[in-house]
């Protein structure tokens, strides 16, 4: 009765850290749709929303992390346990960068209004990526809160599509710079804000190797989709 | 007897991934510098030769990961030594992000050779800024070596530094390809070399940050200054 009592005590703990990370998830979702509608729409006031929600990311990781340790640190969990709160200390550090760079990405957005070098046609493209990377964050931050591996190989594969589109929109770039240099600024602006984007889905990716790691005890940070699919049908 | 017994062990383990972890920033120290060369000489043998070494610096990371994974696990350890190792499992992650970085600027190297785009007088920004980067590498893992936070405030003030010299820098690319956009090209890779030295930098602070977390205890990622230094006080 006794370890049944720890045991409880442990999962009420572990519940409330999971709800924090999902808090810190829901936060920078926000802040990255909000970061690339500034830029679309040129709105310094949500662009400065942005980056002061930012405190808020690094103050929850903080404390996630704060907790993350007291919790190894009285319950001792071992095996699965332990592999679901390391993972967690991962999974905040990458929502923490995807707060960062969505905070770039609000930067670039005041730049670009100060400096007055505004120029629209170039936003599809940033659209379009931006709607990739918010799935792809969406499915992980899912697979996290169900500790479910469904939905992982899909973010896997959104990924490579993502770094094909960064590629493709950073060659569109150049191209307009080098045949109307008038555009340089802008482009360039651009062109970070498509590597900011490009990085997000990156993190998108990590948190999904967390949760498989967490879910299956292996480390696939470094593995091909095909030898993941193969280790997700065991 | 039992417990010191069993503290000599851990202590023996914990030894053996502090060495692995120094090893780790070792392979990490040269693939940053010879990427740099790899650029500097246009020398594409040194350049794959970095990219290949990124294998064995992943490989590394997952092996330590699991090491501190297992340490935990089995010897359970509390307060300071609890925290030990779970900085070392942050810091393998930033120096795998030096590694990713080092292997970025190796492939400009490898992009700028096929392209036949190099021009040469850019790089004294690039080798003084490779200078103050490698040297906060260095003062940071000397810091982790000997788990002493004497040189930590000078890796978190040169990381202002570089951060001015990185803005200046781009600023003087930006006006190299308005002036003649035929750099354009070659001026858009030593962006991103730039951007790539600059996030190193940023990792050797985030390990300076692990290492000030081991010792004292105090979160101090986003901290200014003078608040660590008073910190480093107590």
């Amino acid at each position: 009765m006794a370890s049944e009592h720890i045991y409880k005590q442990y999962d009420a703990d572990l519940q409330s850290i999971r709800a924090k990370v999902l808090e810190m998830g829901t936060i920078v979702e926000e802040q990255l749709s909000e970061a690339v509608q500034s830029l679309v729409d040129a709105d310094t006031k949500l662009a400065e929303k942005v980056i002061r929600r930012d405190e808020e990311v690094n103050d929850l990781e903080i404390d996630i992390d704060e907790d993350c340790s007291l919790l190894i640190g009285k319950r001792s969990p071992v095996a699965a346990d332990l592999r679901n709160v390391l993972m967690m200390i991962k999974i905040i550090g990458d929502l923490e960068r995807i707060g960062d760079e969505s905070t770039k990405i609000a930067n670039a957005t005041i730049r670009i209004i100060e400096n007055d070098i505004m120029s629209k046609p170039q936003f599809k493209n940033i659209n379009s990526m931006l709607s990739s990377v918010q799935l792809m964050l969406r499915q992980a931050l899912n697979s996290f809160a169900r500790l479910d591996t469904t939905e992982t190989i899909e973010v896997l594969e959104k990924d490579k599509e993502v770094d094909e589109e960064y590629r493709s929109h950073m060659r569109q770039l150049l191209t307009y710079m080098l045949e109307d240099p008038r555009t340089i600024s802008m482009s360039l602006e651009l062109m970070f804000v498509t590597k900011s984007l490009e990085r997000i889905g990156d993190h998108a990716k990590n948190i999904t190797q967390s949760v498989i790691y967490t879910v299956k005890g292996t480390d696939v940070r470094h593995s091909s989709i095909k030898e993941i699919k193969a280790e997700l049908k065991h």
